[in-house]
Protein backbone atom coordinates (compact mmCIF):
# COMPACT_ATOMS: atom_id res chain seq x y z
CA UNK A 1 0.00 0.00 0.00
CA UNK A 2 1.09 3.72 -0.53
CA UNK A 3 0.33 6.17 2.00
CA UNK A 4 -0.40 9.70 1.52
CA UNK A 5 -0.02 11.76 4.40
CA UNK A 6 0.62 15.67 4.88
CA UNK A 7 2.51 16.59 8.20
CA UNK A 8 2.26 19.64 10.06
CA UNK A 9 3.05 21.58 13.67
CA UNK A 10 0.59 23.57 15.50
CA UNK A 11 -0.05 27.07 16.87
CA UNK A 12 0.53 26.38 20.51
CA UNK A 13 -1.59 28.85 21.26
CA UNK A 14 -5.24 27.47 19.82
CA UNK A 15 -6.32 24.30 21.62
CA UNK A 16 -7.77 21.44 19.15
CA UNK A 17 -8.41 19.18 21.95
CA UNK A 18 -12.03 19.99 22.59
CA UNK A 19 -12.84 19.20 18.76
CA UNK A 20 -11.00 15.62 19.13
CA UNK A 21 -13.85 12.65 19.17
CA UNK A 22 -11.49 10.05 20.90
CA UNK A 23 -7.86 9.56 22.07
CA UNK A 24 -5.66 6.89 22.51
CA UNK A 25 -2.09 6.11 24.36
CA UNK A 26 0.22 4.94 21.69
CA UNK A 27 3.50 3.59 22.66
CA UNK A 28 6.25 2.41 20.05
CA UNK A 29 9.29 1.33 19.24
CA UNK A 30 11.82 0.66 16.27
CA UNK A 31 13.48 -2.54 15.26
CA UNK A 32 14.69 -0.19 12.37
CA UNK A 33 14.65 3.58 12.52
CA UNK A 34 16.10 3.60 8.77
CA UNK A 35 13.52 5.53 6.38
CA UNK A 36 14.69 3.07 4.01
CA UNK A 37 13.01 0.44 5.98
CA UNK A 38 11.41 1.43 9.17
CA UNK A 39 10.15 -1.62 11.43
CA UNK A 40 7.73 -0.38 14.17
CA UNK A 41 6.32 -2.09 16.94
CA UNK A 42 3.67 0.05 18.37
CA UNK A 43 0.75 -0.78 20.90
CA UNK A 44 -2.14 1.58 20.19
CA UNK A 45 -4.84 1.82 23.23
CA UNK A 46 -5.94 -2.39 23.55
CA UNK A 47 -4.20 -3.08 19.93
CA UNK A 48 -0.84 -3.48 18.38
CA UNK A 49 0.84 -3.76 15.35
CA UNK A 50 4.04 -4.24 13.46
CA UNK A 51 4.18 -1.61 10.86
CA UNK A 52 7.12 -1.84 7.98
CA UNK A 53 7.62 1.54 5.68
CA UNK A 54 10.24 2.48 2.81
CA UNK A 55 11.21 5.21 1.94
CA UNK A 56 9.31 8.30 0.62
CA UNK A 57 9.04 8.99 -3.04
CA UNK A 58 10.40 12.54 -4.49
CA UNK A 59 7.62 14.39 -3.57
CA UNK A 60 7.92 13.26 0.16
CA UNK A 61 4.10 12.61 0.32
CA UNK A 62 3.91 8.83 -0.58
CA UNK A 63 5.47 6.29 1.36
CA UNK A 64 5.08 1.97 1.02
CA UNK A 65 3.30 0.79 3.96
CA UNK A 66 3.03 -2.91 5.49
CA UNK A 67 1.23 -3.45 8.74
CA UNK A 68 -0.30 -6.97 10.21
CA UNK A 69 -2.17 -6.35 13.72
CA UNK A 70 -0.33 -8.66 16.18
CA UNK A 71 -1.36 -9.66 19.90
CA UNK A 72 -0.28 -7.03 22.42
CA UNK A 73 1.26 -9.65 24.42
CA UNK A 74 3.86 -10.78 21.67
CA UNK A 75 4.33 -6.18 20.84
CA UNK A 76 5.28 -6.20 24.87
CA UNK A 77 7.75 -8.84 23.92
CA UNK A 78 9.05 -6.95 20.97
CA UNK A 79 9.61 -3.46 22.77
CA UNK A 80 12.32 -4.98 24.46
CA UNK A 81 14.27 -6.13 21.67
CA UNK A 82 13.71 -2.26 20.22
CA UNK A 83 16.49 0.65 19.43
CA UNK A 84 16.92 3.01 22.44
CA UNK A 85 14.28 5.43 22.45
CA UNK A 86 10.57 4.47 22.62
CA UNK A 87 8.36 6.72 22.38
CA UNK A 88 5.56 7.80 24.10
CA UNK A 89 2.42 10.10 22.97
CA UNK A 90 -1.47 10.24 22.89
CA UNK A 91 -3.42 10.62 19.55
CA UNK A 92 -6.40 12.84 18.78
CA UNK A 93 -8.76 12.12 16.51
CA UNK A 94 -10.21 15.39 15.12
CA UNK A 95 -12.44 15.62 12.58
CA UNK A 96 -12.03 18.51 10.03
CA UNK A 97 -14.55 18.97 6.94
CA UNK A 98 -14.45 15.87 5.32
CA UNK A 99 -11.02 14.66 6.93
CA UNK A 100 -10.02 13.03 10.12
CA UNK A 101 -6.65 14.80 11.35
CA UNK A 102 -4.53 12.46 13.34
CA UNK A 103 -2.79 15.14 16.58
CA UNK A 104 -0.11 13.47 18.40
CA UNK A 105 1.02 15.02 21.15
CA UNK A 106 4.45 13.98 22.68
CA UNK A 107 5.29 13.08 26.40
CA UNK A 108 8.93 11.74 27.48
CA UNK A 109 11.65 13.22 25.73
CA UNK A 110 9.62 14.25 22.97
CA UNK A 111 7.67 16.84 25.61
CA UNK A 112 6.09 20.08 24.30
CA UNK A 113 6.25 18.16 20.59
CA UNK A 114 2.22 18.18 18.86
CA UNK A 115 2.03 16.74 15.30
CA UNK A 116 -1.08 16.84 12.61
CA UNK A 117 -0.93 14.45 10.11
CA UNK A 118 -3.79 14.26 7.28
CA UNK A 119 -4.39 11.06 5.01
CA UNK A 120 -5.05 11.63 1.77
CA UNK A 121 -5.83 9.64 -1.42
CA UNK A 122 -3.63 11.47 -4.20
CA UNK A 123 -1.24 13.56 -3.91
CA UNK A 124 -3.60 16.75 -5.05
CA UNK A 125 -6.41 15.60 -2.49
CA UNK A 126 -7.76 19.50 -0.87
CA UNK A 127 -8.24 19.66 2.76
CA UNK A 128 -10.03 22.02 5.07
CA UNK A 129 -7.38 23.42 7.02
CA UNK A 130 -8.24 24.06 11.00
CA UNK A 131 -7.22 27.27 12.58
CA UNK A 132 -4.64 25.48 14.84
CA UNK A 133 -3.54 23.96 11.92
CA UNK A 134 0.73 25.55 11.96
CA UNK A 135 3.35 25.41 9.52
CA UNK A 136 3.56 22.00 7.19
CA UNK A 137 6.40 19.64 7.72
CA UNK A 138 5.88 17.19 5.50
CA UNK A 139 8.78 14.83 4.21
CA UNK A 140 10.86 16.24 7.00
CA UNK A 141 13.05 13.38 8.49
CA UNK A 142 13.25 15.69 11.38
CA UNK A 143 9.37 15.06 12.34
CA UNK A 144 9.58 11.87 11.78
CA UNK A 145 8.46 9.10 14.87
CA UNK A 146 11.75 7.17 13.88
CA UNK A 147 13.70 10.19 14.17
CA UNK A 148 12.39 11.42 17.54
CA UNK A 149 13.13 8.28 18.69
CA UNK A 150 16.70 8.88 18.50
CA UNK A 151 17.47 12.20 18.60
CA UNK A 152 14.41 13.82 21.14
CA UNK A 153 12.31 17.59 20.80
CA UNK A 154 13.26 18.45 23.97
CA UNK A 155 16.94 18.13 23.32
CA UNK A 156 16.71 21.13 20.52
CA UNK B 1 9.41 -18.38 22.52
CA UNK B 2 13.02 -19.28 23.05
CA UNK B 3 15.24 -20.85 20.28
CA UNK B 4 18.21 -23.37 21.10
CA UNK B 5 20.33 -24.61 17.90
CA UNK B 6 23.86 -26.01 17.96
CA UNK B 7 25.28 -25.34 13.97
CA UNK B 8 27.98 -26.60 12.30
CA UNK B 9 30.07 -26.80 8.92
CA UNK B 10 29.89 -29.86 7.19
CA UNK B 11 32.77 -32.44 6.09
CA UNK B 12 32.74 -32.28 2.79
CA UNK B 13 33.51 -35.43 1.32
CA UNK B 14 30.37 -37.18 2.87
CA UNK B 15 27.19 -36.44 1.06
CA UNK B 16 23.94 -36.01 3.25
CA UNK B 17 21.50 -35.25 0.23
CA UNK B 18 20.65 -39.40 0.03
CA UNK B 19 19.78 -38.96 3.39
CA UNK B 20 17.13 -36.19 3.35
CA UNK B 21 13.23 -36.43 3.22
CA UNK B 22 12.95 -33.34 1.63
CA UNK B 23 14.22 -30.04 0.61
CA UNK B 24 13.23 -26.71 0.13
CA UNK B 25 14.03 -23.59 -1.77
CA UNK B 26 14.80 -20.49 0.43
CA UNK B 27 14.97 -16.99 -0.59
CA UNK B 28 15.60 -14.34 2.10
CA UNK B 29 16.45 -10.79 2.99
CA UNK B 30 17.09 -8.79 6.30
CA UNK B 31 15.10 -5.34 7.53
CA UNK B 32 17.59 -5.03 10.12
CA UNK B 33 20.83 -7.56 9.95
CA UNK B 34 21.83 -6.61 13.53
CA UNK B 35 22.07 -9.31 15.51
CA UNK B 36 20.33 -7.40 18.44
CA UNK B 37 17.35 -7.11 16.66
CA UNK B 38 17.35 -8.83 13.44
CA UNK B 39 14.28 -8.45 11.11
CA UNK B 40 14.12 -11.39 8.31
CA UNK B 41 11.95 -11.33 5.37
CA UNK B 42 11.59 -15.28 4.08
CA UNK B 43 9.76 -16.96 1.44
CA UNK B 44 10.36 -20.90 2.13
CA UNK B 45 8.71 -23.03 -0.66
CA UNK B 46 5.02 -22.45 -0.70
CA UNK B 47 5.04 -19.91 2.19
CA UNK B 48 6.57 -16.92 3.62
CA UNK B 49 7.35 -15.71 7.21
CA UNK B 50 8.06 -12.24 8.99
CA UNK B 51 11.10 -13.43 12.06
CA UNK B 52 12.08 -11.30 14.69
CA UNK B 53 15.06 -12.33 16.53
CA UNK B 54 16.99 -10.86 19.59
CA UNK B 55 20.46 -11.53 20.67
CA UNK B 56 22.19 -14.67 22.17
CA UNK B 57 22.47 -15.25 25.64
CA UNK B 58 26.12 -15.66 27.29
CA UNK B 59 26.36 -19.31 25.80
CA UNK B 60 25.64 -18.77 22.46
CA UNK B 61 22.99 -21.10 22.15
CA UNK B 62 19.57 -20.12 23.23
CA UNK B 63 18.02 -16.54 21.18
CA UNK B 64 14.82 -14.96 21.41
CA UNK B 65 12.45 -15.53 18.43
CA UNK B 66 9.39 -14.11 17.30
CA UNK B 67 7.75 -15.38 14.18
CA UNK B 68 4.81 -14.86 11.39
CA UNK B 69 3.49 -16.45 8.54
CA UNK B 70 2.81 -13.54 5.94
CA UNK B 71 1.24 -14.44 2.02
CA UNK B 72 4.27 -14.72 -0.47
CA UNK B 73 2.83 -12.00 -1.91
CA UNK B 74 3.56 -9.65 0.59
CA UNK B 75 6.81 -11.45 1.35
CA UNK B 76 7.58 -10.34 -2.56
CA UNK B 77 7.08 -6.57 -1.93
CA UNK B 78 9.27 -6.32 1.10
CA UNK B 79 12.08 -8.08 0.12
CA UNK B 80 13.29 -5.33 -2.09
CA UNK B 81 13.02 -3.18 0.66
CA UNK B 82 15.58 -5.14 2.52
CA UNK B 83 19.25 -4.52 2.78
CA UNK B 84 21.47 -5.34 -0.08
CA UNK B 85 22.27 -8.86 0.03
CA UNK B 86 19.00 -11.53 -0.39
CA UNK B 87 20.37 -14.92 0.55
CA UNK B 88 19.33 -17.99 -1.69
CA UNK B 89 19.57 -21.43 -0.77
CA UNK B 90 18.01 -25.08 -0.77
CA UNK B 91 17.53 -26.73 2.93
CA UNK B 92 17.94 -30.46 3.36
CA UNK B 93 15.62 -31.85 6.32
CA UNK B 94 17.68 -34.56 7.06
CA UNK B 95 16.46 -37.39 10.25
CA UNK B 96 19.37 -38.42 11.92
CA UNK B 97 18.07 -40.62 15.33
CA UNK B 98 15.21 -38.76 17.44
CA UNK B 99 16.08 -35.36 15.55
CA UNK B 100 15.96 -33.50 11.83
CA UNK B 101 18.55 -31.65 10.61
CA UNK B 102 18.39 -28.91 8.85
CA UNK B 103 21.11 -28.76 6.24
CA UNK B 104 21.32 -25.63 4.34
CA UNK B 105 23.63 -25.72 1.04
CA UNK B 106 23.74 -22.12 -0.49
CA UNK B 107 24.12 -20.26 -3.50
CA UNK B 108 24.95 -17.02 -4.92
CA UNK B 109 27.36 -14.48 -3.61
CA UNK B 110 27.44 -17.56 -0.75
CA UNK B 111 28.22 -20.81 -3.14
CA UNK B 112 29.94 -23.33 -1.84
CA UNK B 113 28.89 -22.91 2.15
CA UNK B 114 26.89 -25.63 3.94
CA UNK B 115 25.44 -25.35 7.50
CA UNK B 116 23.96 -27.51 9.72
CA UNK B 117 21.54 -27.13 12.12
CA UNK B 118 19.81 -29.23 15.32
CA UNK B 119 17.17 -27.65 17.55
CA UNK B 120 17.36 -28.80 20.87
CA UNK B 121 14.50 -28.62 23.82
CA UNK B 122 17.38 -27.51 26.36
CA UNK B 123 20.74 -26.71 25.98
CA UNK B 124 21.80 -29.88 27.52
CA UNK B 125 20.06 -32.06 24.99
CA UNK B 126 21.88 -34.51 23.19
CA UNK B 127 22.12 -35.69 20.00
CA UNK B 128 23.16 -38.01 17.74
CA UNK B 129 25.62 -36.68 15.15
CA UNK B 130 26.17 -38.08 11.43
CA UNK B 131 29.17 -38.69 9.99
CA UNK B 132 28.82 -35.62 8.01
CA UNK B 133 28.98 -33.20 10.47
CA UNK B 134 31.85 -31.15 11.03
CA UNK B 135 33.41 -28.29 13.01
CA UNK B 136 30.69 -27.12 15.64
CA UNK B 137 29.99 -23.23 14.70
CA UNK B 138 27.08 -22.18 17.11
CA UNK B 139 27.10 -18.65 18.22
CA UNK B 140 29.53 -17.75 15.73
CA UNK B 141 28.28 -14.48 14.43
CA UNK B 142 29.96 -15.17 10.98
CA UNK B 143 28.03 -18.11 9.97
CA UNK B 144 24.68 -15.81 11.06
CA UNK B 145 22.46 -15.54 7.89
CA UNK B 146 22.00 -11.89 8.91
CA UNK B 147 26.09 -11.68 8.93
CA UNK B 148 26.29 -13.73 5.41
CA UNK B 149 24.21 -11.43 3.82
CA UNK B 150 26.36 -8.47 4.16
CA UNK B 151 29.88 -10.58 4.31
CA UNK B 152 29.28 -13.30 1.40
CA UNK B 153 31.47 -16.58 2.38
CA UNK B 154 33.04 -16.20 -1.49
CA UNK B 155 35.05 -13.04 -0.39
CA UNK B 156 36.52 -15.09 2.09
Amino acid sequence: MQEIERKFLLKSTVNFKKEARKNTRIVQGYLNSNPERTVRVRIKGEKAFLTIKGISNESGLSRFEWEKEIPVSEAETLLPLCEPGVIEKVRYEVPVGKHIFEVDEFFGSNDGLILAEVELSTEEEEFEKPVWLGEEVTGRKEFYNSYLSKHPFKNK
